[in-house]
C-alpha cells in the first residue's frame, strides 16, 4: 500500500500513520471523540493525485478520510482505523477571484480568513463566518458550516455555486459553475454540501462573494427576566427587517467564561454579568442609516424588557465578538465534556435551553449555553465527567430538541460524534433515502465509511 | 385500474384520460411539448390518497405524473402516454402561517399569490415571483423557480425549509422543518427541489417568510451603445451592494411587444424603444433610503451610458413590472416557436445574446431576448416555424451558452423539452450521479419517467 500511495502523491508526501508527527492529525476538535489510527497519510497536490490516491485505496480495500484544516468539532475529520488519512493541506490556492461576477475559485485546501482578506483587496467578502476562521473551503463545503454570520447571509450552502469533486470509482465530477442560479437536473452541489466527505471528495469551489459593508454598530443587551424574553427580542428583531450581521444568544456563566479568556473587561455591573445576554451586530453601506438602525434596534430591546442596552464601542465589540468566537476554547479549558449543536425554530430557543437545562440538572451535568439565535442554533457545553450520566444526559438534551421541531446539528454537522443520534432521532424514511443515496455513490464504502449517515 | 384509482381517491375524483373535459391538463405551457395522453387524471384530497395513488400506480406498472397549475415552460407536467396525471388542485389548504418564527406551512396546490396574500397579512411576504403567480408550491418547488425577485432574495431553493413527500415506494418523507438551518446528513429538502416529480411527490412545503418592504423606486435605463453596457451595468449595481428587488434586461423588440400586449405607453421616444433595456427596482424599509439609494443608482446608469434614465411613476413602473411578468404570453402571442432559458454568469450576458442571435441568422430565425439580468439568466424566444432550422438553431443556442459557462435551464428547469440537452451537454460524469440517485430512489421508475435526468 506504502508504494501504491507514493505512486499518487510521491514518496515524500506519504508518511505511515503511528508515525509521532502526524499524532495531531488523526482527531479533529470534537470533544468526545477519540483519536483514530490511519494507516497512512497522505498529501495530495491536485485533482489528479486526489484521484489515484481514491483508486489505490479502493483497490486495497482501504478507505479514505479527508481531512481540511481539522477544526471541525464532530469527529468527521478523525480517520477511521486503518484509513488512508487525505490532507488538503498543499491544496491550498486562490484559483482566481472575480470581482466582476463577485465569485472567487479556491482549492479545498484555503483557509477562509485567507478567501477573505483576499477578497477585501476587492472591496468584496467571503461571509461565512464560523468561530474558526483556518477552517478550510473544503472542510466548510463538507459540515455546511454556519457561524455568526449566517444570521444575515446564510450558511455555506447559500454561498457555494459550483465543485469540482472525486467520487469513490475515481470519477471526477463538475457541478454548477459561475451561476447565481440553475435548475438544469438535481443540484448536485448542494447535494455535496454537508456530505462530511462520504459521498465525494471536494477539489474545486466556486463562491459567491458579497460587497464588503464598511458601516458596523453594536450592542449588548442584558435581560434579567429569562431567556424568554430574548427569544422574543430576536423574533422581533429579524421581523422588523433590521437584518443583524450578529445576533448571539449568551448565557451568564458563558458571558463570564469568554470574557475571562479573552482578558475583556466590558465594565458590566456585576449583577448583570450573570443575565441573559443578547449581542446583536448591524452592519451596512452608511453609517448614518447604521446608526438609524442602531437606535431602533435599542428602542425595540429595551421596549422587550433588556435590563440595559449597551452600545458597545468599535473596540469592545470586536474583542466580544472575538471573545464569543472562540467560546469553544474557554469551555474546553474550562473543562467541558460535550458540546451540543442542536437546532430548533427560532422561538424555540428559550424553551429548548429550559429543558435542556432540567435534563442536566436530572443527571447531575452541568449545561451551560451560547448560540446563533438569530437562526434558533444553540451550543450547549455539557460538563458530567461521569460517561454513563453524560450519555443519559445527551440523551435527554437530543431528544427535547427533537420534541421542539428540532434537528440534531444546525452546523457542526454529524460527523462520528452524533451519527447514532441522527440514526436513533432522524425521520426513519429520510435517513434510509439517504443511505440509498450514499450506496449508489459509494456502493464500496470507500469515503469516511465511520461518519455521517450510515 | 380505474377501480383502484378510485379506491384510492374516490371514483368521483378520478377521470379517464381521454376525456374532454381533462384535455387542457394534459400540457403545460412549453411551446414544443406535445400534450400527453394519460390513462387517468386523479385528484388527491391528502396525503395518503397520494400514497394509495402512487401505490396503485406502481403494482399496475403504470407511471405517475404530478401537475400543479400547469404553468411550468419546459413540459415538465405533461404527462408520459398512458400515465396516471395527479393533480394537486385539491390539496391547495393554506395549513399556518406563524408570524413570530416568519414561516408558512402549505399544502402542494396553494398557489404563489394565495400565499403571498395571506402573508401581507402579517406584514410578510413570500418574494418567490416568476412570471405567473398561479404557479403552485409543490410546482415551483418541483422546477426551482426563480421569477423577477431572486436577484434580490435567491430562487425557490432559498426558501424552503422542509418538505413532506411520498416517495416512489410510497413511503412518506419528511425533511428538514422550521429551522433556519441545518446540518444533520445530506439535505434531502435539497436534493428534492427542482427535482421535477421525478424523485418524490411533495405533499406539504414549508418555507420562510420576508418582512414586506413598503419602499419603492423604478428606473429604466434605455442602452444605445450595445447589451455590453448593459452587463456592465448590472454588474456594478449588483457589485455596489443595491441590491435591487428587480433587474431585468429587455431588448427593443421585447419591449415593443410587452408594452403592445399589456396597452401600455411610457412616452419613451420612439427611438429609444428600440434600445437595450434595463429596468431595475429598488425596495426597502424607508422610502428616504431607497431614495437615496435611486439617486446612487441613476447616476451610476448615467456613468456607464444608458441614454436616459427615466424614473417611472408607481403606476407605470408596476404596470411595466407586470408587462414583462407577462412577456411569455406576448412572444407567444407572436408567434414564437421556443423560449430559451438558459444561465450564463452575470458577465457573460450580452456576449450570450450576441452569439445567439448569430446562430439565429445563420439559420434564418429571429431571436428576440429578456432576461433575468442580475442573475445572467437569458430567456430568449425563437421564431423560426422550419422544424430542422428550430432544432438547429436551438443547439447552436445551448452550445453557445454552455461554452460561456452556462447550464441548460436557469429556472424553467429540464422537463422533456430539455432533457436531451442536458444528456448532451451536462457534464457526463455529474449526470451518471445524478441516473444513479434517481435508479435508487425509483428503481421501477414510476415518477415521470420521461421528464428531467435520464
Ligand atoms: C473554536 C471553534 C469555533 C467554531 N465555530 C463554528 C461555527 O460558529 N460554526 C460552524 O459551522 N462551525 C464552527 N466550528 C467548526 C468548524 O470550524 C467547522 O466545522 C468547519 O467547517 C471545519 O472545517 P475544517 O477545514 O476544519 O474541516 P475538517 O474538520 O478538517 O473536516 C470536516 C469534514 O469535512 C470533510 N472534508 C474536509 N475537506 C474536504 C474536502 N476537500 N472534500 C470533502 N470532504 C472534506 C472531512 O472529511 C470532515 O468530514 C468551530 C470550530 C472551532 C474549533
Ligand atoms: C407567463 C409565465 C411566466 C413565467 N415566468 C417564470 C419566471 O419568471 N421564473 C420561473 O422560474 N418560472 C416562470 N414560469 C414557469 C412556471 O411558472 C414555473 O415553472 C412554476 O414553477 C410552475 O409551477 P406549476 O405549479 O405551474 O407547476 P407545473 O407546471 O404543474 O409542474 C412543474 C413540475 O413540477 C412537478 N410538480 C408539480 N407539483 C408537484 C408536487 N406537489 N410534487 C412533486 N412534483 C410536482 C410537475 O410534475 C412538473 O415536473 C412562467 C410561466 C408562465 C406561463
Amino acid at each position: 500500500m506504502f508504494q501504491a500511495l507514493a505512486d499518487a502523491v510521491g514518496a515524500e508526501h506519504v508518511i505511515a500513520g503511528d508515525d509521532p508527527s502526524v499524532a495531531d492529525l488523526c482527531a479533529d476538535e470534537a470533544l468526545g471523540v477519540p483519536a483514530g489510527k490511519p494507516a497512512y497519510v497522505v498529501w495530495p497536490a491536485d485533482r489528479e493525485e486526489v484521484v489515484a490516491v481514491v483508486n489505490a485505496a479502493r483497490a486495497a480495500g482501504i478507505s479514505v478520510t479527508a481531512r481540511g484544516a481539522g477544526t471541525g468539532l464532530s469527529g468527521a475529520a478523525t480517520p477511521d482505523d486503518g484509513a488512508v488519512l487525505l490532507s488538503f493541506a498543499r491544496m491550498d490556492r486562490i484559483l482566481e477571484i472575480d470581482p466582476v461576477d463577485a465569485v472567487a475559485v479556491v482549492q479545498p485546501g484555503v483557509a477562509l480568513d485567507v478567501l477573505d482578506a483576499a477578497a477585501g483587496e476587492h472591496g468584496l467578502t467571503y461571509p461565512v463566518h464560523p468561530g474558526e476562521q483556518s477552517a478550510s473551503l473544503g472542510g466548510t463545503v463538507a459540515t455546511n458550516a454556519g457561524g455568526m454570520r449566517a444570521v444575515r447571509y446564510g450558511v455555506t450552502r447559500a454561498h457555494v455555486l459550483g465543485l469540482e469533486a472525486v467520487l469513490a470509482d475515481g470519477t471526477v465530477v463538475r457541478t454548477g459553475g459561475r451561476l447565481a442560479k440553475i435548475s438544469s437536473g438535481y443540484d448536485l452541489t448542494q447535494l455535496l454540501i454537508g456530505s462530511e466527505g462520504t459521498l465525494a471528495l471536494v477539489t474545486e469551489v466556486i463562491v459567491r462573494l458579497h460587497p464588503h459593508l464598511p458601516a458596523r454598530r453594536t450592542v449588548l443587551a442584558p435581560f434579567t427576566g429569562g431567556a424568554d424574553a430574548v427569544t422574543a427580542a430576536v423574533g422581533r428583531i429579524v421581523g422588523a427587517g433590521l437584518a443583524p450581521s450578529v445576533c448571539e444568544y449568551l448565557d451568564g456563566p458563558t458571558m463570564r467564561a469568554v470574557c475571562a479568556a479573552a482578558d475583556l473587561t466590558l465594565g458590566l455591573p456585576e449583577d448583570l454579568v450573570d443575565a441573559d445576554h443578547l449581542l446583536v451586530e448591524l452592519a451596512g453601506r452608511r453609517v448614518e442609516r447604521v446608526d438609524e438602525d442602531a437606535e431602533e434596534l435599542a428602542d425595540t430591546l429595551s421596549a422587550l424588557g433588556a435590563a440595559e442596552v449597551f452600545d458597545l464601542p468599535a473596540g469592545s465589540a470586536r474583542r466580544l465578538v472575538e471573545a464569543r468566537e472562540k467560546a469553544f476554547w474557554a469551555v474546553k479549558a474550562a473543562g467541558a465534556d460535550e458540546i451540543v449543536d442542536l437546532v430548533v425554530p427560532r422561538s424555540a430557543m428559550a424553551a429548548f435551553l429550559g429543558r435542556a437545562r432540567a435534563v442536566g440538572d436530572a443527571h447531575g451535568s452541568r449545561v451551560l449555553g451560547c448560540g446563533h439565535a438569530g437562526d434558533g442554533n444553540v451550543h450547549l457545553a455539557v460538563f458530567q465527567p461521569d460517561p454513563e450520566q453524560l450519555a443519559a444526559t445527551l440523551h435527554g438534551v437530543f431528544a427535547a430538541g427533537i420534541a421542539l421541531g428540532g434537528a440534531v446539528s444546525g452546523e457542526h454537522g454529524v460527523g462520528r460524534a452524533k451519527a447514532h443520534h441522527l440514526a436513533e432521532l432522524g425521520d426513519p424514511g429520510a435517513l434510509d433515502v439517504l443511505r440509498r443515496v450514499r450506496a449508489a455513490l459509494d456502493p464500496e464504502g470507500t469515503l469516511n465509511p465511520g461518519c455521517s449517515v450510515r
